[in-house]
């Protein structure tokens, strides 16, 4: 059985793993993506967690690298947003010549087009075409998986999907731009809209949640808060719905999708958001587009990078 | 020198059109689309066209069609909502029967489809990759080329671009969603803008434009009072620009596109709307997908149709 590495590099930790072609995880361990040092220890790390895994490279077919941030057609990695000092880097050829493996055999790729490619081939995409990915976590993420492949646009940076406007005039995005999905929908934006209503009603059973304590506020408490009947969270997920249900709607309309499938950290909210958001999604959109549309929750979660690293690497 | 056929079915005229192999138009007809007796009354009028243009089916190597609406990816024309009497209708085959012309022959697709592989090839699309058209009409349409292809999704129905959502609290549109793209910046959008400004400023020079009559005012009234510094014609331009902004920019960030292309009796308005729009579109976009991206004007806006079916029909 052949053997592929996927290494996934995020803003807090580094995952790697060796999957078998079936997609099956062999072998995984994770580090703490370091906070200074730049490539050079970053290198090292992934160095270390090989050792630990006891891996030689002799039995790796192939390489798949994904990093949180833009990678150009070619496969530069152009300054992720929370790695520092990384700048414009060719993070193939650093790897290739650590490793003393061949770099044409090491693909660096968006960590959310990675994702979407493990979801296609071995999760919840099901070899859908088109299939969209969103990632609803600390950011909003994208990807849009076309004839197998993931819509790259002119420069490789296509599918931003977290920055489509939602609300003209809502909050301020980390991108600049006022009301884009990120701004909503992520893990501070659903606490943004939550501590908002929870400054209001002083009787939410989410402040004994919290210990009164806006730092403990996150989108899990407004969840379980939910589910318990509470009226401030029960706000804060119709809030969020709506907001949900004009991304996928606007998705609809563009892609005609087979399948949209949502992940992060916020899709395991579950039905109790994605129930209501689809059936909004579906009235809101042009109705010989939505259909056929099937919108699901992801297979992946902690490990979708590693995995979508791994297939992108089976494709080389 | 090969000639092609291209036919361009819209709600008010039906055009044709001989093409050469370079994009030239040889000779072009139009008439008025019957408002009644569905597809038989169609095909009718376009035989008579094809006489009055003298034309023998003999000396065509192929044709293309244009309708305003879904065409699916077998070719099935899904109820245009501005032909009456079409329902789901395989119009190649009715075409071929009457023409006797064979039906492999004969392409049909949906018109801003079309329309785009016009400016792709022969136009100001210039053969980018991806290229994204939008037009600003009577409706908004659009149609992306991705490796000189148009983006179909999983039926053929994707790039309904004019239903991305601008304003969640705007106007409803007529898909039946509100803020929608269509719902702002299409002819009537604009009109209903204007409209309301004007109801409260007495002293523009719009209302003697008009002849205080509503149904004169259209958005050529606005550009040239915007043209004379009129303070209210320029605030429609002003929201006008804003609208199309969001919607550009929503562009940017979905397809990292290398050109968009405006088409559409709106954009006639020229550097006076786009000017600005591109601007703040720029600033709003994510900056590595704003940078190298470029906004222009159409080629063709009458024979946008008739030279888009007829380019189609050259890929046969």
């Amino acid at each position: 059985m052949k053997k592929y590495l996927g290494i996934d590099i995020g803003g807090t930790f580094t995952k790697t793993g060796i999957l078998d072609e079936n997609g099956a995880i062999i072998s995984f361990a994770k580090g703490d993506t370091p906070k200074s040092g730049g490539i050079e220890a970053e290198i090292a790390l992934i160095g270390e967690i090989l050792e630990i895994l006891d891996i030689s490279t002799d039995d790796i077919e192939s390489i798949g690298v994904g990093v949180p941030g833009p990678v150009d057609r070619s496969g530069m990695v152009h300054s992720p947003p929370n790695l520092k000092g990384w700048g414009e880097v060719d993070f193939a050829k650093f790897l290739s010549e650590f490793l003393e493996f061949p770099k044409y055999k090491i693909v660096v790729g968006n960590d959310a087009n990675l994702a979407a490619l493990a979801e296609y081939r071995f999760g919840n995409g099901a070899r859908a075409d088109p299939m969209v990915l969103i990632t609803l976590g600390t950011g909003v993420g994208g990807a849009v998986i076309i004839n197998g492949e993931p819509m790259m646009g002119k420069d490789g940076f296509a599918a931003e999907l977290g920055h489509i406007l939602i609300e003209p005039d809502g909050p301020r995005c980390g991108c600049g731009r006022r009301g884009c999905a990120e701004a909503l929908i992520s893990h501070k934006g659903i606490v943004r809209i939550a501590w908002d209503i929870l400054k209001k009603d002083k009787g939410s059973v989410m402040w004994e949640m919290i210990g009164s304590n806006f730092d403990e506020l996150t989108p899990l408490t407004v969840q379980q808060a939910a589910d318990i009947g509470d009226p401030a969270a029960n706000k804060v997920l119709k809030i969020t719905t709506r907001h949900l249900a004009i991304l996928l709607a606007d998705l609809i309309n563009i892609f005609n999708p087979e399948r949209i499938v949502i992940g992060g950290g916020i899709s395991r909210w579950g039905e109790a958001l994605l129930g209501p958001a689809r059936k909004e999604a579906k009235r809101q959109a042009l109705k010989h587009l939505a259909k056929n549309v099937k919108i699901v929750r992801a297979k992946f979660y902690q490990r979708a990078g590693v995995i979508g690293a791994a297939t992108a690497a089976m494709k080389i």
